[in-house]
């Protein structure tokens, strides 16, 4: 067994998790339609993540980057769905159930969620970062500098699906 | 407090940590031939990482993805690596001491590491991997897909130490 301690707090508009069970009653149009709308408002959004104070230190030399990686806890999953095996991705019954390991869904045995943001400023014991889907309130376990070197992958191959879904909900 | 329960193990080639601190009597440029030595044989290796067997239906599905993102725990980190503040980058003096949240080394607070690996083959529950640092045994927290909206950051900026290192260590 493992154990993590929060080392900062996201500070976020976003107050709700992006497509949750509650939005099980929507058609798929308007589930689209959601996602599509929580994409370009997360794309432009500027989040702070509010780093605890004997961290401080540990962020000096961020400045550097344009971009990070962020490690944090999607606090508010109930811990039930943390069991599941399959999803459908994005919760759309026209794609065929997915193991949980070949998704992006917050709902996995080790809920770490990893994103990678734009550092738009470091303000001392404050990041202000753009494009981070966290919701208010996650607890943050990391931050890690993005390395291309280690992080950029040329031309990734991904399953018809999320082609789909990029295409689709995200309009990539 | 958060916790954490493995899902896999690491089986790799990889016996010992890449430049720990043993290698502390090094001199600059035998580190860097060091760094070099494992960079190119690490880029070519294939380990393997054994899922746990109640965990295997949450690989279905990752086949279709051609890198996948690992998180593992570096458990021969001793523990009280975990509270340094600042490192010189691959502990090469000539590089200003950073804030290891600037720095992609495995001591930090929450030492969950994040590898962008190339999925070779998936076999039932094992999972045959190109390109992964991992040291055999580290146990496995989390398998993501390696989505290149979220993780494909096209022109990201890093700072003049982190370009040396790659120039000069992983000859890129």
């Amino acid at each position: 067994m493992i154990e993590l301690h929060p080392i900062g707090t996201v500070r976020s508009d976003i107050k709700t998790p992006s497509l949750t069970a509650n939005k099980d009653g929507l058609t798929r149009d308007q589930r689209l339609q959601v996602a599509r709308e929580e994409h370009r408002r997360t794309r432009e959004l500027v989040s702070e993540i509010a780093i605890n104070e004997e961290y401080g230190d540990l962020l000096d030399g961020l400045e550097g980057f344009s971009h990070i990686l962020v490690l944090y806890w999607p606090h508010l999953l109930p811990p039930e769905r943390r069991s599941l095996k399959k999803v459908h991705p994005m919760g759309l019954q026209e794609f065929p159930e997915q193991g949980v390991f070949a998704t992006c869904s917050p709902a996995r045995p080790n809920p770490v969620l990893v994103s990678a943001v734009k550092l738009v400023a470091r303000e001392g014991l404050i990041l202000r970062v753009q494009g981070f889907e966290a919701v208010d309130g996650s607890p943050v376990v990391d931050i890690k500098p993005y390395n291309p070197g280690y992080f950029r992958i040329e031309s990734p191959i991904i399953p018809e699906w999320m082609r789909r879904i990029r295409a689709e909900a995200a309009g990539e």
